[in-house]
């Protein structure tokens, strides 16, 4: 099985992009997503970044939900202590039918602390956003199943009513309106890592969830899956690499040359100059990519990033750099590349979309599996 | 003024319509009243009623925003007990910027016990409810206007930070997204009435919220403006009967025949007979229309309904009837179309909402206000 492509949307706008700008290029992205044969679209939720604008990842979703076909999407995450877990069941519910089942759901606690002061948790600690995260997914499920419970818990009450028989042809018309996921069940769950020691890995492995790893280097990669493979063997499971994805920032171009101008000068180069290295630099976020090429943090900066962690480059060039990676840390099943700002001129980055799902991703697969479609690939080639 | 047209998209859809069809019917309404010259769009919430079976009417309008030019949407209501106020404020704030300002709010405190109780509130007043509505409302006031605070109420917390200053410009990447509503300010707020004595419409006239009347009757209607206007004055505002929308059961088609039976033999006659009939003659909602015909509530049936209570007929016809009905009462500003499930044949009510728009509406103007539109279209017949 080859490798998988999807997008990762938090969106990077800079700031003084519109909310409509913002939201039409989501929408955009997703169309120019499905059709290029991406299998997934994850969408963030923020409520203080300026450069990460939205507040509602299911609004997007849906309008591109009958505007795209194939391709399935996610919040990534809901932040689940910020909303009422029944209200929030419903709407998951409800999209994921909307979507036929294009739908899987990351939840998280809620990374930045003016958001959760926005909604009315000052000075929360991690242990306490994580054990609301527990009592809202405790309440999900709840909601999902459809069985009546009234549950008064620590921050949310909750609750699904006795549904009385219908006798009658008039009872018929007062069922309750059905606001599980498609198919009636959960639906997959999936949970976001950063740092080396993630206890969203261990997480993701105790209760089978998808994990989603953003890339911070080699050795804190290779521990995400250690991590996530233990504790799911230990759970009862069998760890699939291919659920695994990994967010990163691709860039393909026809010639390596072109790429790297493209990538320097263009939004993907002025989000990182302006906003992401100092961030990465500020919390220690370089150390990674600095130890995996044996150089100074202090001396990572772009054209840095772009040679060395970045995966950059024509189409073959980007095969040679993930089949390198793939090689070293095992694989993994989906590569999540991270959106930004070509509202303006979207042409190159579309393109470069176009080249990962199509002539890149068929080339890779995890090591051991034989890709399937390279083999015919040579011969349309040679005809 | 012309009377304008509006819909309300309850929707009334027939049970065994999948989630995905409900959501298209919505996306496909809005986009023909929009074209047809609708000024606005209503969408309802609720999570317990299989016939009306929207739980997120935000999805709908996020759907329609890049498909739509001219029409407003609102909630008609989000119901505010059932979420956190702080995340709903930020989605009303960002959706109404997304669609430019064609967006006003309706609110609600949720009419069905079941929904209630899924949300956690079990055997709620409507005291306690209206209690939730008002701090609900407070504390998005204040989210809306983006000046720090930390509000703990009895029902929720919440709290907007203290910015710091721009000084470099690596500051000015961290600002804070802004999620106000369109133009900063909050939108126009709306309540709907439905009995003869209905809280609502004082509560609109004291706030200065727009008033929408559910038509129960001439005596209802007329009552529904006088407490809203006594109100209104004795708040210091002078109250506007172009704000006040009316929802009613409308259907125009080219002969008065035609338009009877169309509404008799289609959806609109289904949903009466299965769903609505019944509910009105348990709650007393046949009263009022039964006593403006002088006739027993018992024998009002689905052809009483349509020859004295809906606004059914030809487009001459129903401009009469309701230039009879806005001489009696004192007329209204928008006349809001109650929406069907016309998904299997949306023809014959495209055309219905068509008619409403450029042969009826331009005709019908406020007692005292002479129409513009009525002598130029004149002119144009004649010509």
């Amino acid at each position: 099985m080859a490798m998988e492509t999807g997008l990762i949307f938090h969106p990077y706008m800079r700031p003084g992009r519109t909310a409509r700008q913002t939201f039409e290029w989501g929408v955009q992205s997703s169309i120019a997503c499905d059709k290029a044969g991406f299998t997934s679209m994850m969408i963030s939720e923020h409520a203080s970044q300026i450069w990460e604008n939205i507040p509602n990842p299911e609004l997007i979703m849906a309008a591109a939900a009958l505007q795209t076909s194939r391709i399935k999407f996610a919040p990534m995450a809901h932040l689940l202590p910020h909303q009422h877990p029944a209200k929030l069941a419903m709407t998951i519910g409800w999209l994921s039918q909307i979507l036929e089942g294009r739908y899987f759901l990351g939840i998280g606690a809620g990374a930045y602390p003016l958001a959760s002061y926005m909604h009315g948790l000052r000075d929360a600690k991690t242990e306490f956003l994580n054990e609301m995260v527990r009592e809202s997914l405790t309440i999900m499920e709840k909601i999902w199943k459809r069985e009546p419970f009234f549950y008064e818990g620590k921050f949310w009450d909750a609750g699904f009513p006795v549904e009385e028989e219908a006798h009658t042809e008039e009872d018929e018309q007062h069922r309750l309106a059905n606001y599980a996921p498609w198919g009636g069940v959960a639906p997959e769950i999936a949970v976001t890592g950063f740092s080396a020691n993630s206890p969203s890995m261990r997480l993701a492995g105790e209760r089978n969830f998808k994990p989603v790893s953003i890339f911070s280097g080699l050795e804190a990669l290779k521990r995400h899956w250690d991590i996530y493979a233990e504790a799911n063997i230990k759970a009862g499971f069998t760890p699939d690499r291919q659920r695994h994805a990994v967010s990163q920032t691709v860039f393909v171009a026809d010639t390596d040359a072109e790429a790297k101008k493209l990538v320097m000068e263009g939004p993907i180069g002025f989000c990182f100059n302006r906003y992401l290295i100092p961030i990465w630099r500020r919390f220690g976020m370089m150390d990674g990519f600095a130890k995996d090429a044996g150089i100074d943090p202090a001396k990572a900066d772009l054209e840095f990033l772009v040679d060395h962690v970045f995966v950059v480059g024509s189409p073959d060039t980007v095969v040679d750099k993930l089949n390198t990676l793939f090689h070293a840390c095992g694989g993994w099943g989906t590569l999540q590349i991270e959106s930004h700002d070509y509202y303006d001129d979207p042409a190159p980055w579309f393109h470069s979309l176009q080249l990962v799902a199509s002539e890149v991703a068929p080339r890779i697969s995890l090591p051991g599996q034989s890709s399937i479609k390279e083999p015919m690939k040579a011969v349309a080639t040679a005809a």
